[in-house]
């Protein structure tokens, strides 16, 4: 297997963080997203939408967007499992992770794309062209700030994101707590339940992957 | 089993239409939307998040989010496998599914949402009040149609969306072409492939769920 990588950029990290959890060793190709390495002929055949990760498989197929991949890597090497062990454990990790992106990283994302000097014109990844919309980029600081208190609240009953066990949604909502501080955001400092799970789930070995 | 329903939605409509599929019958509960049910005291115990659909299981336990319901339902239903019968085609139906939510629904919804009369001051869905953005109205109106232009090019050498069989990845495709009616956009005239896939999958049985 081969990983499309960008040390830098939040969406492989998460792939990254996940074959770190299960001990996988993946040999990883780097791609320059600041140079734009994303929109060069060659990578448009491994990903038309331009994007990282993308895993490829010995036969040369390739699977890109990171549930996908991270689906699969819980299927070839199951232990220690990261969805969960029971289709009720599965379905609450699969709810969370699914907030996390929706509430969470799309928030950032919109206030980050929209707001930073050099994506003018790159608001939306992928090969299409896109103006900046600086009040989308204000929507979406509000929503990660609504968003914390969501995690606050979710953390106040329970160890990990989608409950007693470490998860796929773990990985995610890392990611997105470390993203916020590139629009300058950081964990309220009152997030008291948030605080003890960012500490707990930020020195685990994987995260540095 | 009960599901928190809106005959009108679109993301209820998935869970609808997989679990017809699946021949599974499930209780349902409507929440009128038009009327902000969903806003209610009642319901916010039901889904903080004040969205459609809901699965209530059995033990009282709840599970949001359409990809979360439709994993549990593929465990516990197992037949006619919906997300494919290998760990590849697994990958393949949870990446196209994925595709079709960030670039096709996402994109639906910022059209949508950000421009209809009724829903100034909820441009998001969810609690939060946000107010329409005109620009993001019509940036997602574009990349509705970007995305139809990648479906056609995807369904020119495969027969459904997600390869050679159906899969999840259809039913979220056919809930978003049809949801751009919405906003009086079609299939492009030309889009040969679309068009033809679109009067398969719309014809089965499933798709008046």
């Amino acid at each position: 297997m081969k990983l499309y990588d960008c040390a830098t950029a939040p969406s492989p990290r998460r792939v990254r963080i996940f074959a770190a959890e299960k001990g996988i060793e993946i040999e990883k190709v780097e791609i320059d997203l600041a140079a734009g390495e994303q929109f060069s002929p060659e990578f448009r055949v491994i990903n038309p939408d331009c994007v990282v990760p993308v895993l490829e498989l010995e036969d040369g197929s390739r699977i890109t967007e990171v549930p996908a991949i991270c689906q699969y890597l819980e299927e070839i090497y199951p232990q220690p499992a990261l969805f969960g062990n029971t289709p009720e454990e599965r379905a609450n990790a699969i709810m969370w992770n699914t907030k996390v992106e929706q509430q969470g990283l799309l928030a950032m994302r919109d206030a980050f794309r929209n707001s930073a000097k050099g994506l003018k014109g790159h608001a939306l990844t992928g090969p299409v062209a896109a103006e900046q919309i600086p009040q989308l980029a204000e929507r979406g600081r509000q929503c990660v700030g609504t968003f914390f208190g969501r995690l606050e609240q979710q953390l106040s009953g329970n160890d990990f994101v989608a409950g007693a066990h470490f998860s796929i949604a773990d990985i995610t909502a890392l990611v997105f707590a470390d993203f916020t501080r590139w629009i300058k955001i950081d964990i309220p400092e009152d997030a008291a339940n948030l605080r003890r799970w960012y500490a707990a789930v930020s020195s685990r070995p994987s995260a540095s992957a």
